[in-house]
Formats: structure tokens, C-alpha cells, sequence
């Protein structure tokens, strides 16, 4: 896809059209636009470009008369060649070949749209899953980076593992989750999404099938499927995944389980203390390991979520996932995969050949964040703020949405699961959302199969964002109807 | 593996064979040594523990009595069961299967134990790709790290090809270089290698030759061949990789050429401005795309090496990555590709469904240090202290292994490529010397057939630790002989 963040400017001597003909000619001979590539269509080139659509023409004629561009072909205009393979008498690799043989899927296209819109100006994000900068600790982290400024005396590769002083740190820090863990068994990676990368590249085979809540997040990134896995969906009741269900999918072959018991997302249930046992009991049995995935656990609005499954596991059959990323910071890339030493000696040595282990800086920083106690103060703010964010987002749907959808009231973390009760497409809702400035996550997604749910995050926007987003998404809805 | 890191306490009242019983209890019932593990030997246990042979004999039969260790099988000691499966009625997972089964390659034996080794105390790191921590900036990075803390109002994901910011900074900072690159073709990663497992599984596919120089830094990972490549080893003059033997090698399905074209890893070699642009003009017209590492470029010590291949690319066939991590600090993580804009979007795409993009910290920390120009100012500095390093090592080869070796005096860059000329098992040498406190990388990892070489880092041990390390090294050498 061609990206275009340029205008012509309109007090500039040269004509508009010139200027457009010397951006694009650059972009081509510069080879950053390849051969084949297409261009927008016209209408949408005249709109970025913000000129007339005589304007535009004008440009695109004269591109055409150097032989660079065709828009005679089906497909619009398109790349044909560039000045200088016509000077040399090569041609470019074929790069559109290479970027199709590669075994990485690419990201499902809403995702990809959703990377991308997050980042237009004036869009509101209900769909963001991390913390608003509003919430950012901003005097905290100065204190914590000025400390790392005056400690740090170098700055070079980390062990295999990560950090043993952030190891230790977190060895003590997740006791509180009832987690015995020596810094031997953690290993620090680049957030949990690593995690699971690493576990689907260091431990899993190709052509098992992964165990997963339905819906999930994992559905919507393409981790276990890219090493050649396939996702079975699970589904749920209001005390977390179905223990039935688990025993109707399983085979000998099953290799994992894959399950965010506290405030799951997107749905955010909480697995009961109940099932959790029941869970860690069949999986035993079973020997069917189990991914915990506990991003969320953290942030509880009234009162703590049952015990970690980890803290359940007497054999071994748990690996355990944390991160900072949703509680402080998703830029901080700071998270830790805890599990049997022989697997987590794995996952560092795979670590170790994928991208030299995490940022010093990063880990240097949390580091710092736990063990001077300013991460769990900061927390129980936290918490705070983002109930009243929860509270006001759902006074804010029996305003709007009283007729439209029903919902969860989550007990943490960041999200409501939307259910419409009224017949319309999502995919239509999230096209015409987006062009009016309001990004959803539609519900998806996150499922096997089509649903009538969007994800509506409740930690990014402002207050007064958030009222404009739920107000219009529903005015939008009432249009579809 | 089983890594201990713990001795029992001797000033304890606890007798020591009981403080050894619990340790290793506590480690078998938490699970982070499971059954099928081996222990030590018993006398690298005693060595370990700093304890008599008779004492570890006693805590051993204590735990062989409870039933969770066994010794009498070929293997040497191993962990049999745990009080907790015992209790239990399940078993663990098969973990030991589970680690077989993925399909990354485990890193090589060699480099597994060089970056253990790395961190025992009181080893010379002869061995080391990195900077001395006494060549650490630690007061620029203070002045950095106080601005970045200033300036942070938030820290959330970046954008899906990096921060923009930095981008910008980039796109600038590669003009000296030669190269023209907006900031939509520039992916920010974490770190080089980074860049060759987003290459390796996005646009290549499983079965295909990759060529390299032989002898090569990227033999001795496994990036490429965890993805299902092969490398195929082309060889070097002294003017860089040779283009008769590239087209010896290729044929229709070779999809890339990987180069280090300045200062070799681990030769040393600088590719000559002649073989530059052929080195273009063949694989242009061989439409065979490049991958050019340009890790060590700024570190020249009389003259700047001839410009990039990526200056020369007038086809966008060259993928440049450069990095942080060898003029600066390896624990940055902060590298970057640059190549056709549909390429790198798709990199981009990959890596957010790998770690969701490079810390947010160092990239901040990254834009500060170049835009401020302190990254500049203090590589030219770097460079005078490398150039000394560099003729005090030179000096104590000529000096301890005047009639050993050869070696090549590098004009930048961290290495010596040392030729032994007497007949010995450098495997040999590697495992004397480091077991006398001296670690080396022995040439074989980074060659496609035995070789009597050594690297020899200069960037990483004092010049003491040098002096020891290069006299003792030469005494092992004689008396392998």
C-alpha cells in the first residue's frame, strides 16, 4: 500500500501540478515506490493531495508521458517503471514475489486499518487497549529515569534471561499473586506478545491445534497461526472457559491452552476461584498445559480477582504471563514469561537469536518502578481513575445504547463487550465509524464466526471524547438500522 | 540445562548436607527442575556448593531416599518424580518433548555457553562483539535521560514502522551515508539481528540458499535457518566478498545475498569501492536483492570506508540496516531498516504481531542522542579510544604471538581475525581457556568447515585484562602444540 502524508503547497511559486509531478517522480526513482505498485484512485489523490481534480490530471498526464505510470489497466494507475532502470539496464527484484512467500502471516486487514487510523488526527480511540496519556505518571517516571540516569554505568547486552536484578525484583513481586518463582525460572521479554511468539516458535509444532477462549484476543493476531498452529475455539459461561467444552476438544495431539482467566479480554469475565480449580485439576490430568495470560489481573475496581492459576499449579503444567504493559506503560515493552527452568532456558536461548533479549533501558526502568515501591502506588490510583472511567463509559450507554445492545459491567481492566440486539452489519458500522472520526474494534475480530459485538475500550479516550465517540457510534447504529 | 547459582550458608547452624537437601527439594517440588533433568556431576556439585565430596554424597542419598532423584542409571543423577505428583494423581507435561518440537533451531552449543560464560566472574572477554562499559558515555546518557524524562508525556505503542519521530531524525542522519530515504521507508527495530528474523520470515521462504561471505557473524546464529534457509558460504579476497564465485552460486531460486560490506564481522575486511559497484551492477542485473549490515561503518579510525551499497542502489535491490548497538550501546535495542516502502510496511506489519515495535524509551532516548548531536560528538571520541585499543592489542600479538598467528590489523571495527599457524584443536583451546578464565570465539562458529582461526574482540576487556588475556592465551596455544 502507497502512504502518502504530503501536500502540494499552495504558496509556493511552482505550479501544483509541477510539485505533484516532482513528489511522485522522487518517490519512484528513489525506488521507495516500487514497479507495480498502484496508486490511489484520482478522486482520493485529488483529496490528499488537496487540489482539483483538473489539477491532479494534469500531474498524472505528464507522469504518464515519462512512462512511468499507466492508468490504461483494470487495477487504476499503476507503477510501470522508473527512470533510472530505464537508464540502467536491470530491473528491480521482484519484491512483490517476496513479499507474499514469506511464512509470517500478514495481520488480519481490519487490524491493519485499525494500526494505521489510530494514528489520524482528531479520530476517537474507543478502541485503543492501553492507557490514556492523560493517566500517564509522568512526575513518577521522571523520578524513576532520573534514578536509572545516575545508576546506569553502562549500558550492554543482558544475560540470556534478561536482567537478573529485574528477575529478583519479580521474583519478589509476583509472591504477592501466591507465584514462587527464582529468577532462574523467569525469563523477561519484550511485552506478552513476545511471549507468545517465542512460545509458538520454541516449544509448539506446526500443524497443532491451540485451545483458545472464544472469543479472544488471540484470535485477532496471527502468533500461533504464523508457526503453522491452528486456533480452537472454547466457549464460555460467566465463570470463565467451559470445562466440558475443554474435554469434548482435547486429543492426544492438543498440545496447549491458551486463557486470560481475569478480565478476559474482550469479554471481561473473570474465571471463577471455582473453575480455576476445576481447570487446574482437568489440565493435570489431562497434561495439557495451560498459557496464563494475566495482563489485567492488576486492575480490579472493588475487589481483588481469584488467585492466579500459576498459584494452583503443582506440576509444573503453567506458564505464566505478566507485563507492565497495561498498568504503566505498552512502550515500555517490559513483560516476563515464568514457567519450568528447562522451558524458560528454551524460550531465553530463542529469545537470544530473535533480538538479543530487551531493552536495557526498559528494563533498567522497571526495575526501578517496582522496587521503589512507585508502581504499586501509582497502581492503586490507577485503579481509581479507570472505575470512574468504567462508570461513566456505562452511564453513558443506558444513555445511548439502552435499546441498542446489552453489555457487561467488567469488575476490571479495560474493556466492554457490546452485544447489538438490533440486526446490522459491524463491518459496515466500523467502516462508516472510522470515516466519521470514531475507531471501534469490531467484535469479530476476536471470534470464530460472525457476531453482533464491538469492544469498546474505556482506558484511552478523554471523558469528553468519549461522550462525543458513544454518542455519534450510536447515532451511526440508528442510521444502519 | 540446570543452572545453579546458590551455595549452602557455612555460618549457618543448619548442617550443610540438609541446607543442600532443601534447596534442591524446593527446587523439584516448585517445579523448576522437572523430572527427566540431570544434575551436575557429583563433583562439579561439590565445586558448585564449595562443599566435601562426602557431605554432597549424604545430601544426594538423602534425596534418592525420598524418591525424587536416581542415580543409578548411565545418564549420571537425574530428577525421577516430585512429592507433589506423587500426591497428586497427575504428571507434568512431557516438557523435554515440547522443547524438541519447535521449530526454532536452538542456538549453537558453542554460543550457548559463550553467553553464559559471559557473566562468571572474573573471565576475560576476549570474546565480546560489544563496548568496554569504560566506554560508556554514562554522563551524555545522563544529559539524554534527563531530557527524555522531561519531554515523556506519555509512552504508549509507536506507530507500526516506529516513532515517527525518530524516523524523522533517521531519515536525515542516513544522508551522510548517501542515502535518501523517507521516513515511510525506514522500519525502526530492536536491534540488527532483529531485522534478518523479520527479513527471514516475511520474505523468504523455507528451502531457499541464502549467500553469505564465509567466514560470517551470521553462520554462527541461527536466523536464517530457523525459518527453513540454508546459508551458502561465498568466499572473500582482501577486497570483499568475490563476485565470480557469487555467480558460481546463484541460480534462478536464490532469493538474497547477505553482506557485511565495512568492516567485516569477522574478518575485518572492507569491501573496496570497485567491488561496491560491482557487487551493484551484478546483482542488478541479476535482479538479486542485498541485505546490507552496516553495523560497524562509523568506526573507522584513519579514513572514512567507501560509501554504502545502499548509495549506489538505483533499483531498490539493497535492504541497509543500521544499528545503536556497536557504536553506542547494545542495550539501546535500536536498530533500522531501509528499503522499498511495500517492503518495509510488510516488515512492519510482521513486527507488530512479534513484539508490537521496539521500546518506547529508547527510542526517545535514540532521537535525543542523534538530534542533539551528542551521538556524534562522542563516536568521534570513540573512535580515537578504539584506534588505541586496537594498536595496544596488535602489539601484544606481535609481541606473544609473533610466530603463532596471523592476524590482519583492522582499520575499524572491533576485530582481529587471528590465524593460528601451528597445528592444534581450537575447540580445545576454547575449552582450556575459558576454564583459565579467558573466553575466545573460536572461528569455527562463524565458518562453513574447521578453520584455525580465533576473533579477537578489542572493544570489550581493559587493556590489563587484555594484556593477561592475550599472554595467557599464548601460553595455552604453546603448550597445545
Amino acid at each position: 500500500m502507497i502512504n502518502i502524508d504530503w501536500k502540494p503547497d499552495k504558496n509556493s511559486n511552482m505550479p501544483l501540478y509541477r510539485q505533484i509531478v516532482d513528489y511522485i517522480k522522487e518517490k519512484i526513482s528513489g525506488w521507495e515506490w516500487i514497479v507495480g505498485a498502484k496508486l490511489p484512485s484520482q478522486r482520493k489523490l485529488a483529496d490528499i493531495f488537496e487540489v482539483n481534480r483538473s489539477t491532479l490530471i494534469e500531474a498524472i498526464d505528464e507522469l504518464k508521458s515519462y512512462g512511468l505510470i499507466d492508468g490504461r489497466s483494470k487495477g487504476g494507475t499503476v507503477i510501470v517503471n522508473n527512470t533510472w532502470s530505464v537508464l540502467a539496464s536491470g530491473k528491480a527484484p521482484n519484491w512483490e514475489k517476496y513479499i507474499k512467500s514469506g511464512v509470517y502471516e500478514p495481520n488480519l486487514s481490519t487490524i491493519q486499518m485499525i494500526n494505521k487510523l489510530e494514528y489520524e488526527d482528531n479520530i476517537i480511540r474507543l478502541s485503543t487497549g492501553e492507557l490514556s496519556p492523560e493517566l500517564f505518571p509522568k512526575n513518577a517516571m521522571k523520578t524513576v529515569l532520573s534514578k536509572v540516569a545516575d545508576d546506569i554505568s553502562s549500558l550492554g547486552y543482558e544475560r540470556t534471561k534478561g536482567s537478573l536484578e529485574l528477575r529478583k525484583i519479580i521474583s519478589n513481586y509476583v509472591k504477592k499473586f501466591g507465584i514462587n518463582a527464582s529468577p532462574s525460572s523467569i525469563l523477561i521479554v519484550s511485552g506478552s506478545l513476545q511471549a507468545l511468539q517465542l512460545i509458538s516458535m520454541s516449544i509448539l509444532k506446526p500443524g497443532d491445534d491451540v485451545l483458545v477462549e472464544k472469543p479472544s484476543y488471540i484470535k485477532s493476531i496471527n502468533v500461533f497461526e504464523s508457526a503453522g498452529m491452528k486456533l480452537k475455539g472454547i466457549s464460555m459461561d460467566m465463570h470463565g472457559i467451559e470445562i466440558r467444552e475443554i474435554l469434548k476438544n482435547i486429543n492426544k495431539e492438543t498440545p496447549i491452552l491458551y486463557t486470560i482467566p481475569t478480565f478476559q479480554n474482550p469479554t471481561g469475565i473473570v474465571m471463577s476461584e471455582n473453575r480455576r480449580n476445576e481447570l487446574i485439576k482437568i489440565c493435570t490430568k489431562e497434561r495439557l498445559p495451560i498459557i496464563e495470560d494475566d495482563a489485567y489481573r492488576e486492575l480490579w475496581f472493588d475487589k481483588k480477582p481469584p488467585q492466579t492459576l500459576k498459584s494452583k499449579d503443582r506440576n509444573g503444567i503453567v506458564l505464566y504471563i505478566g507485563t507492565m504493559s497495561k498498568c504503566l506503560s505498552a512502550g515500555m515493552r517490559v513483560g516476563w514469561v515464568i514457567g519450568p527452568e528447562a522451558v524458560i532456558d528454551r524460550l531465553g536461548d530463542v529469545k537470544m537469536q530473535t533480538d538479543y533479549g530487551a531493552s536495557s533501558l526498559s528494563q533498567y526502568a522497571a526495575a526501578e518502578w517496582i522496587s521503589s515501591g512507585l508502581y504499586e502506588k501509582y497502581i492503586e490510583k490507577l485503579r481509581y481513575e479507570l472505575k470512574s472511567r468504567r462508570d461513566f463509559t456505562i452511564n453513558l450507554l443506558h444513555e445511548y445504547f439502552y435499546d441498542l445492545a446489552e453489555w457487561n459491567v467488567p469488575k476490571g481492566g479495560f474493556y466492554i463487550w457490546l452485544k447489538l440486539k438490533v440486526k446490522i452489519d459491524v463491518n459496515k458500522l466500523f467502516n462508516l465509524s472510522w470515516k466519521q472520526g470514531i475507531l471501534i474494534n469490531p467484535g469479530y475480530i476476536y471470534d470464530f464466526h460472525k457476531n453482533s459485538n464491538i469492544r469498546i475500550s474505556y482506558s484511552y479516550a478523554s471523558y469528553s471524547e468519549m461522550h462525543i465517540g458513544i454518542k455519534k457510534l450510536s447515532e451511526i447504529v440508528r442510521k444502519l438500522i
